[in-house]
């Protein structure tokens, strides 16, 4: 199940906007974190008929957790960015699955989301725009990703955050055991092998296969 | 080039947030066929660092010509109903070149483009949405075409209005020297052979090909 959560938005017509783009594509579930603007008159007349989305929107003062948050930007960095290092919306159709607690985040209409944010998404979409004007409207970029998710096909559950949790420590104690020059290349590896994993989508099966890995280098 | 052609839009800040679209995906010509709402402060707030298309949009009366003219809807028919017989955002990116004068046309915001409009485009293109809630936010559906046009590989210039209607011509001796049992049936012909004279954006090669094979049939 896919969530749009919306971190602090600022404009209201852009909530309803987003609703109506939801229910175009087949997405019900909104999640507003600390929104800076009330749901009032112009949120319900952009949502038209999509007010049943707002009515169950839920709204929370923290960023949620969920098995899987895949962060939005229109600011990337190079190669050597890895938390920055985005994929395309067409790249997210091909790996992502229908099931899943799995939410896509967008940050704020006047500046995105923050690196402090960016660093608890799993790994990051970022829609190919032109490099002179690359910031989208809020809702314009809901709208691409999830015209671009919708229709599903992959039934796979991916594993929880939990086992992803429990992958990353087996991951720890590996490196334990293994020769880094520094703590920054460790972290490295670690940033590397989370989004990795994240972007795999592992079903139950392929992550006890990786957990065997692990435990062969302990 | 492609344009972006809006009929009768009813709502400036619709008009704002296209020209933001069309800016992040690397458009400029925007064409507002009388259009209903003044292009005021909403419009340009909207628009954004996308005000120089805003200055430049042509504002014309009537319906424009080009050589290509592709409608936009979100009522489609049956397999039967020729002209609202619909292609896919995608399907089009495969087929579209990025040379030739090329309209892309959107309808008014409360009730799309009439049966008249849809006649006069070559043939039409429609979002995927839910059946449940098809009808999208007007600059929602400009900006998903938008995302899928831009970055055209194909360079070919396609054949021009004039020279379809050539090739039309000759269809039309070519097919009075056969034998159709109905008027209808001829009208049928003729329309399934304009949408694919248009859908095939022929290179002037390719249509003095067809022309030679309409000649044998004369």
């Amino acid at each position: 199940m896919i969530s749009v959560i919306l971190i602090e938005p600022q404009f209201e017509g852009n909530i309803g906007a987003i609703a109506r783009s939801m229910k175009n594509f087949g997405f019900s579930n909104l999640i507003l974190v600390n929104p800076k603007c009330e749901l009032g008159n112009e949120t319900r007349c952009r949502a038209k008929h999509a007010n049943d989305i707002i009515d169950k929107a839920k709204i929370v003062k923290r960023f949620p957790k969920m098995d899987y948050l895949i962060g939005t930007t229109c600011r990337t960095g190079n190669d050597y960015n890895i938390p920055r290092n985005p994929i395309t919306p067409k790249e997210l159709k091909k790996i992502i699955p229908s099931k899943g607690k799995i939410g896509i985040v967008f940050g704020r209409e006047s500046d995105g989301l923050s690196n402090e944010e960016i660093a608890k998404c799993d790994f990051l979409v970022k829609i190919p725009t032109n490099t002179k004007y690359a910031s989208m409207n809020l809702s314009h970029a809901v709208d691409i990703i999830l015209y671009e998710l919708s229709g599903l096909e992959n039934n796979i559950t991916p594993i929880s955050d939990a086992e992803k949790k429990q992958l990353m420590k087996l991951l720890d104690q590996a490196m334990k055991k293994m020769e880094f020059a520094t703590k920054e290349k460790k972290d490295t590896q670690r940033l590397v092998w989370k989004k990795m994993i994240s972007k795999s989508f592992l079903s139950k099966r392929e992550a006890y296969a990786l957990m065997g890995f692990f435990k062969k280098l302990l």
